[in-house]
C-alpha cells in the first residue's frame, strides 16, 4: 500500500465535531503554540518526527530527495519550551476508548524522560484527548507515573476515565486559542 | 548522485585531529549530552532533523518505508533542554574559515527563536567550532545578535575571529566529556 501526502499538508482530520472543527489534538496544540508565540506568551514547539534517513538522491539542479527512510521511536516527548521562565515538557495522546487510557500508549523512555525533567526542576505533563467525550485533560506527570509504577508491579495497565476527571485538569475549550492549555498549567503550577 | 548511509551510522567524520578523535561538533555535543544525562547533570537533547514526508510505503508484514521526503528548514535551534532548573537553547556550527564566521551560517528564524528564548528568561547561545584552530567557543546570543543587527544595517556580514577570542568563551577540551560546554555555561550564567 502506498500513501501520498500533499506536500503542504494540513493537520490530518481524525475526529470531526463541532468544537474542534475537525482538527486533531496535534493540530489544536500547534495552533495554541502559534498563538502563544505570536502573542509573546510562551515559546513552545513540536519536535520534528524522528526519521532514520538511509538513502538520499541529489538530482541535478534540484534539491535533495530522501528516497529511503524509516520512522524511529522518539527518545523524548513531542513538545517542549519555555513558559514564564520555566522549562515545560509534554506529550499529547489521543484516546478513542470510553472507559480507560491504555498505558501502552506511552513509551517507557518518555516516562523516564519526563521523570528526569521533573527532577531537574521542569514542568512535565500529558495532554490526553478523550475523543468519545470531546474532552481534553492535562495530567501532571506525577499522576501518570503512579499508574505506570503500579502497572510494573502487576497493577492495571490503563488509567481509568475517573482518574482523569478527579486527578486530571479539564481544558475548557475557548475561541482564541481553542485549546488554551496554558491556562490550566497556570492553575496547577503557578 | 545517490548516497547510502548505513542504518546504524555513527557521527560522520568531518575533521580529524588528535583532540576530538575525528568526531564532528554534533558528535561531540551529543556525547557530552549523553554524559550529562547519565550523570544526572542536565537533560539536553538534539532535535530530530525536520523532514517533509511525501510518500510512505507499507510493505506487507514489514514496517513503513518513507520513499519520498525532503529536508525542511529548521524553525528553531538544534538543541534544547534543562540545566540547573533553567531552560537552555543553542545551535552548533562548524566553521572552516581562518579569519571570520559568516553570518549566513545562521538562519534568520534561529535568531528570532533565540531572541524569544532570552525574552522569556531562558539561556541562549551558539557553540562554534573553529576547525582550523581546533577551538570551540560558546558565544552568548547577545554577542551574535549585535553582529546580526549590525549586518542588517549594511555592517559586515561575518563575525571576526578576534570577537570569538574576546567576547566568546573557549571550551577547554577534557576527557569526560571531551567537550564540557556546561562548565563554560556555569561561568557565564550561574
Amino acid at each position: 500500500m502506498t500513501m501520498n501526502f500533499p506536500i503542504k499538508r494540513k493537520a490530518r482530520v481524525k475526529t470531526i465535531n463541532k468544537a474542534n472543527l475537525g482538527m486533531d489534538l496535534e493540530g489544536l496544540i500547534n495552533e495554541s503554540n502559534t498563538y502563544y508565540l505570536n502573542n509573546n506568551i510562551a515559546v513552545i514547539h513540536k519536535k520534528p518526527t524522528p526519521v532514520q534517513i538511509v538513502k538520499v538522491d541529489y538530482p541535478m539542479r534540484s534539491k535533495a530527495v530522501i528516497t529511503e527512510a524509516y520512522y524511529k521511536t522518539p527518545s523524548t516527548t513531542d513538545y517542549n519550551g519555555i513558559y514564564k521562565g520555566k522549562y515545560i515538557d509534554f506529550e499529547c495522546k489521543e484516546n478513542h476508548n470510553k472507559t480507560s487510557f491504555p498505558l501502552a500508549n506511552i513509551h517507557p523512555h518518555q516516562i523516564s524522560h519526563l521523570k528526569n525533567i521533573i527532577e531537574h526542576g521542569g514542568i512535565g505533563f500529558l495532554i490526553v484527548a478523550w475523543n468519545v467525550y470531546n474532552e481534553y485533560y492535562v495530567v501532571p506527570f506525577e499522576v501518570i507515573n503512579e499508574y505506570w509504577e503500579n502497572s510494573l508491579k502487576d497493577g492495571r495497565k490503563s488509567i481509568p476515565y475517573e482518574a482523569f476527571v478527579k486527578q486530571g485538569h479539564l481544558i475548557k475549550e475557548g475561541y482564541l486559542p481553542r485549546l488554551n492549555y496554558l491556562k490550566v498549567i497556570d492553575e496547577i503550577y503557578f
